[in-house]
């Protein structure tokens, strides 16, 4: 886990962070669909071979929420990481039982704040990838990050 | 939890489904937040209480998933029910422990697909409230969902 000691401007615009890699296996990709996406191609391997994904594929919350972390971990913002909007969320391709998830974390903008002194907006395109480098996600967030003080 | 019996001709533009309510917990906070956001805000209460929010809340990401359960059962889809693409994902206010959640899941668009005739693609607005009936999430999601055979 990346130490966590960074603000507002230790970030710099063009900048490219990578998170993970993180493993994602089937009872992780089970145990978060029984409470978030009770979908049966993300619960039951037999089901799932006759689906649309013909086999066991993990929610796309599964892989936001994995990307989320391996962000938090990259970015090792001390303090507050404030997610404000999420643009662009898109699966192209799905996430099996096996896969190492990376994420390209691109600081697309960073603007002082002047109703947030204490805070900079950051924009940041997140494309997650697998074992392969085929993105399997893609968004645009724009958050914020506290100020050196 | 809804039956699943519901193909893309059961939906009606304009049409509102509701899903919850469900009830979220310190505990489900911070064990959600431990491997998906670990944020301190997220994870410890005495952190949390000197934090932006002033107190433990739930991961935008929790609170996403936990829309997507609400919306799977509101739907009650038969069979695939797979997510393109998000926009205007946004959190107004927090979700703190004890809060209860509901979403208001409205059609926004239904369009059948010429390139693959077994899906029809379904816009959502779902906005995600909590006892209060405050908005505390909102996002536009483009979907596929399975054709009467």
């Amino acid at each position: 886990m990346a130490t966590s000691f960074n603000h507002f401007e230790d970030f710099h615009l063009g900048e490219i962070r990578h998170g993970g890699p993180v493993l994602i296996e089937a009872a992780e990709i089970q145990t978060f669909a029984a409470r978030y996406d009770p979908q049966s191609f993300h619960l039951e391997e037999a089901a799932a071979a006759g689906s649309f994904f013909h086999g066991l594929v993990a929610s796309g919350w599964h892989t936001a929420s994995l990307t989320m972390r391996m962000t938090v971990e990259a970015l090792g913002v001390a303090g507050n990481f404030i997610g404000l909007k999420v643009s662009g969320l898109r699966w192209p391709l799905p996430v099996r039982p096996g896969d190492q998830l990376r994420a390209d974390i691109e600081i697309t903008a960073l603007r002082p704040l002047r109703s947030r002194p204490a805070y900079g907006l950051v924009e940041l395109q997140v494309s997650t990838l697998n074992q392969l480098l085929q993105p399997v996600q893609h968004m645009h967030t724009a958050t914020l990050i506290g100020r050196r003080p």
